[in-house]
């Protein structure tokens, strides 16, 4: 609703976010605790990221599958970083209708499990080799608080799950997949992200190591926003997925997994979006363009007739508001649901042969000649819409990334206006632990093939090993 | 894998069925007892039903949204019907990690309570309405038995639930989904289905009264396709929907619910397919053309990429197979997996200036000239073969509809070679008991305006209310 009072960013972010939000219906609180309902609005960009992403995905060899949504404990035990990570955060089912089950079984809070117990009688030879699999579900995790989109016990996400018959090639689709939410986020997203690896401390449980693309939220704030893990043996030695190689050995295969969640919509929100609502990148936008006669009249209808055709030609999604609110009330809600253009059509411009547009992005409002193709006007419009997002996001965090070389440069940074830093580290989680003393910055991930800031470690000022992104996170 | 045998149908139908659903590796079972492995081929078809589909609900207005997947055990008990039908298979959550819950929660076995409940918060006035909301997702029933697609622990649906500030259009919105689908399942699936209403005792608990698409397997066995249920004000009694109507008067709302299933991909099977395999209808199949070149030189190549290139620029799916099987393991590969046209691609066809066609759907074989424009020429095959597939379906369908005046005829039917069976009924649960005495023949659906054939129950002799089909179902 449009007449939503929004609190500003800059008064109480939390509040803000949560107000967005409502006031754009993409969720609500169910009465399931922890569980949200995903609305339409915010159902409909899930369907937008899945329909792009899934694309890629294919496009890159991979097929979909499903998999149960339930563990039986003991296959969930067999890998044991894996359920020492998850066992307490899931949910169990202890009961099948009035009967106690022998053996209870968890809702699946990530399915490197189910996956790897499939796996292992689907893989005979290295000419099964690879398997990309993929699925889209959602998952459960026990979680205290809530937080639309950024962490509630159910979350929908995708999870890739591969196999592969050499190391090599199973650490390329770790890193192809990282590529590909790189990507999809500049490109789709408009966000810009950086790419690392994490820490020993701060990987998945039961990976060899972990790849990360990290973002920064307007308010200085990181989240972590799509990973993808390397495992080399060790999920198909506690599952046994053995194949014969070409020397006609049997050999362990070598698997990956990676996944990105509704969480992006959380990002979408905290990235771009403003005191008057949601603002959505054009290429992720369900619905592109808001059109809104000012009046009624055979010549409007006319006008409007002629604009709805060059859009659909196009395909470019739109709809046009016909209904009996004011226009300032159909402006506010076309602004709050994030439609990145809209059209105002009005008879006195129509007499001066104009026709007004507003940019959601920047607010700004001006009028056109009508003897423009309106259809790819709009195309182009958007596509610089879309440009100028990625841009402006790119300069505010590239503005919010600061480096630090002692734990007061560090401290001082994140009580003045936190955002990345990069520093140097020895490596060590003595030194890790203690930075995270601050505030609870974390480190995000450790840039490979960086130069370092002075060699010596941030907080013990031993040599350093690796340069890293540190910082508070969601 | 081609080389697998499958049991003939006319063997044994059953194991006919595991056969081709293993052989075609559409699904599979898993260590997660009661459930499957949903496998990337059955999951292709999924996505290929799940496209179409969602196509035809949002030209008609619905909108995707995403509910909470567990149900607290109050809030699935207010209303008293449902609860009832379900209490005795529904999975129960008793455990958060490590603590015992004090409410425990049920995996979703079909979501009314969730709906309505979000329903009862959102719906405020008559302007609000209708609600026409749609989620795809799976859901969770504590059977017995398993059986790949028709019948497990764990199924993937989609769930409709409306509501609505009139009975008439709620009732509308009912007839209109069970349309969607018989027109789903005979345009798309090729499969004719007979539509009608449910008996009192067969009805969905909770329902006032509920549609239904009932479909007949090759043995003559039927299936319940597809329902769409009318819920009058029970569920809007129960989580207190209320609306101010025009009148400025508050009413409890007008509900519906309706879905179908992965259970189709079940019937797909059982219609079509035959002793070589999986044969699809092409509307519905992931990839249409299978194209098998038959030796390797740069000629073959050539016409190879040109054969693509028309079968791309009319976005017909395809797939090469240039690995290094034979040409009969390959041709057996593409049959199995039913893929509805093959084109083979030979040297000597070539100097003929011919090109070789298989139909998957008749087995039939056969040469054209080269000239014609192949990707029309193939477009206008799928539909030839989609036409005849349905024809084909519907003539077995006709065949095995038989008519029934008394117990003796019906028992006679089902002894000799089951099918529906159409006879006139009182009205009485007691007659209908009976029926079903006679080898589980229950009642599929009331024909609506349909002419009585005697006039006499078939059971028990007294005046007739309905016209009814009767079945043995899976």
């Amino acid at each position: 609703m449009a007449n939503n009072k929004i609190t500003s960013r800059d008064v109480d972010f939390a509040k803000w976010y949560t107000d967005v939000v409502m006031a754009a219906s993409l969720a609500d609180y169910s009465n399931v605790k922890g569980c949200i309902v995903m609305e339409p609005n915010g159902y409909a960009i899930w369907e937008s990221i899945q329909k792009n992403l899934d694309n890629m995905f294919k496009l890159t060899g991979h097929k979909n599958i499903a998999m149960p949504m339930l563990i039986p404990e003991n296959l969930m035990k067999k890998e044991g970083d894996l359920i020492n990570g998850f066992a307490p955060e899931v949910a169990w089912v202890t009961m099948g209708g009035e009967k106690v089950l022998e053996e209870r079984l968890c809702i699946r809070p990530t399915s490197e499990t189910l996956f790897s117990d499939y796996y292992s009688s689907k893989v005979k030879s290295y000419r099964d080799l690879p398997m990309k699999y993929n699925q889209w579900c959602s998952v459960m995790r026990w979680e205290k608080e809530t937080r639309p989109f950024l962490r509630s016990r159910e979350f929908w996400w995708q999870e890739g799950h591969t196999v592969h018959s050499t190391q090599a090639e199973a650490e390329e689709e770790t890193k192809d997949m990282l590529n590909i939410y790189k990507k999809f986020f500049e490109e789709y997203l408009a966000i810009p992200v950086v790419a690392g690896r994490k820490t020993e401390k701060e990987k998945f449980a039961g990976a060899c190591y972990t790849l990360t693309v990290e973002a920064l939220m307007y308010n200085g704030v990181c989240l972590q926003s799509g990973t993808s893990h390397y495992f080399g043996q060790k999920f198909s030695k506690a599952y046994d997925i053995k194949f014969l190689n070409k020397n006609n050995e049997l050999e362990y295969a070598y698997q990956t997994s990676w996944g990105v969640s509704s969480r992006m919509i959380g990002a979408l929100i905290m990235v771009h979006s403003d005191d008057n609502g949601l603002v959505l990148p054009p290429y992720i936008a369900p619905t592109k363009v808001a059109i809104i006669p000012i009046g009624d009249s055979e010549e409007l209808n006319v006008e409007v007739k002629e604009i709805e055709n060059e859009l659909k030609n196009l395909n470019i999604t739109y709809y046009v508001d016909r209904s009996d609110k004011s226009p300032g009330f159909k402006f506010a809600e076309a602004e709050v649901n994030g439609i990145p253009v809209r059209i105002e059509v009005g008879l006195r411009d129509l007499q001066n042969n104009k026709i007004t547009f507003a940019r959601r992005d920047t607010g700004l409002k001006y009028t056109e000649n009508l003897d423009i193709n309106i259809g790819e006007y709009v195309l182009s419009l958007l596509d610089t819409i879309q440009k100028d997002m990625y841009e402006k996001a790119k300069s505010r965090r590239d503005k919010l990334t600061f480096t630090a070389t002692n734990l007061d440069e560090v401290a001082k940074i994140l009580n003045t206006q936190p955002g990345f830093i990069k520093a140097d580290w020895c490596g060590s989680e003595e030194c890790e632990n203690k930075i995270k003393e601050i505030k609870g910055c974390k480190s995000r991930c450790i840039l490979e093939d960086e130069k370092p800031l002075t060699g010596k470690c941030v907080c013990c000022g031993s040599d350093a090993k690796n340069t890293v992104i540190w910082g508070i996170q969601y």
